[in-house]
């Protein structure tokens, strides 16, 4: 994997990174999927229906108790190849430039991916899902139960998206 | 604010903690909500209609392009008062056992908030947004687009909450 695969493109922008962290994470479990290349991976999670495993570490199985009775989680992951200074992108998909906080890029100052997933069952320490869209090893962060009351806003809209449609 | 504001209750279960980081994160900017301490705070996000602000750093903010034509938001934001080690919680709301990972409280290996907001308006680098329930100050990681296509479901459900609801 060469730097350039999570690099900058033409019209990307930059900012100079703070001197110092804030905070600081553990990496809980690994994420294991069909992809091992950033190329082969889904440009979305609704793009494909692969059934990915999430595997929790020993010491924290024990908080995947009642985990089973959700039907959907919110997973967060480490997108470990990320570029961190870039505040305008062009994504290729779209060819147009956008702010980092109006796209789902990786390549962000803190590159933690969110994906909503069904799940389909837990084993252990090991849960089935669909909705993932990473590389393969990708380490995982967090687990949380979706709670359709606060989570989905099925009206929601991203105005930059639609106007990129329209002809 | 004392620790045992944010400490183990009887029927919790901690796990002994990793001996080092896995990563590391830049606070991006500050959320600025009227609660100033933890026992003022809405049990969640919906019980209140108060209007927050999230105040972006100056280097991160050109990153803010186009964020405005989003209706909603995801924040992820950190509890950086939380226990980190719990694996079995009793929250006092309910009153019964549960694994973190089933939860959304902020004790958590990781204590990364998850958010989802309407968005108001953004004047410079500070967003007026709806849907909040943390303390005042508390460190943004990151913003990022709802994207109703793959973050709304509204037919999710969480079995356990639904259980104890029952008579």
């Amino acid at each position: 994997m060469t730097s350039k695969d999570f690099g900058a493109r033409d019209g990307e922008v930059a900012a100079e990174l703070p001197e110092s962290y804030d905070a600081s994470l553990y990496y809980i479990g690994r994420i294991r999927t069909p992809w091992k290349h950033r190329k082969d991976c889904p440009k979305n999670a609704s793009e494909s229906d692969a059934i990915c495993t999430v595997e929790v570490d020993p010491r924290w199985q024990p908080g995947l108790k009642d985990t089973e009775t959700c039907s959907h989680l919110v997973l967060l992951y480490w997108m470990n190849h990320s570029q961190r200074d870039l505040v305008l992108q062009v994504p290729s998909h779209y060819g147009t430039q956008h702010g980092t906080f109006a796209l789902r890029s990786p390549a962000r100052p803190n590159p933690i991916a969110l994906s909503v997933v069904k799940l389909l069952g837990i084993e252990g320490g090991t849960l089935s899902v669909v909705g993932l869209d990473c590389l393969d090893g990708t380490p995982l962060l967090d687990i949380k139960p979706y709670y359709a009351s606060t989570d989905s806003v099925p009206e929601a809209v991203v105005g930059w998206r639609k106007r990129n449609e329209q002809p």
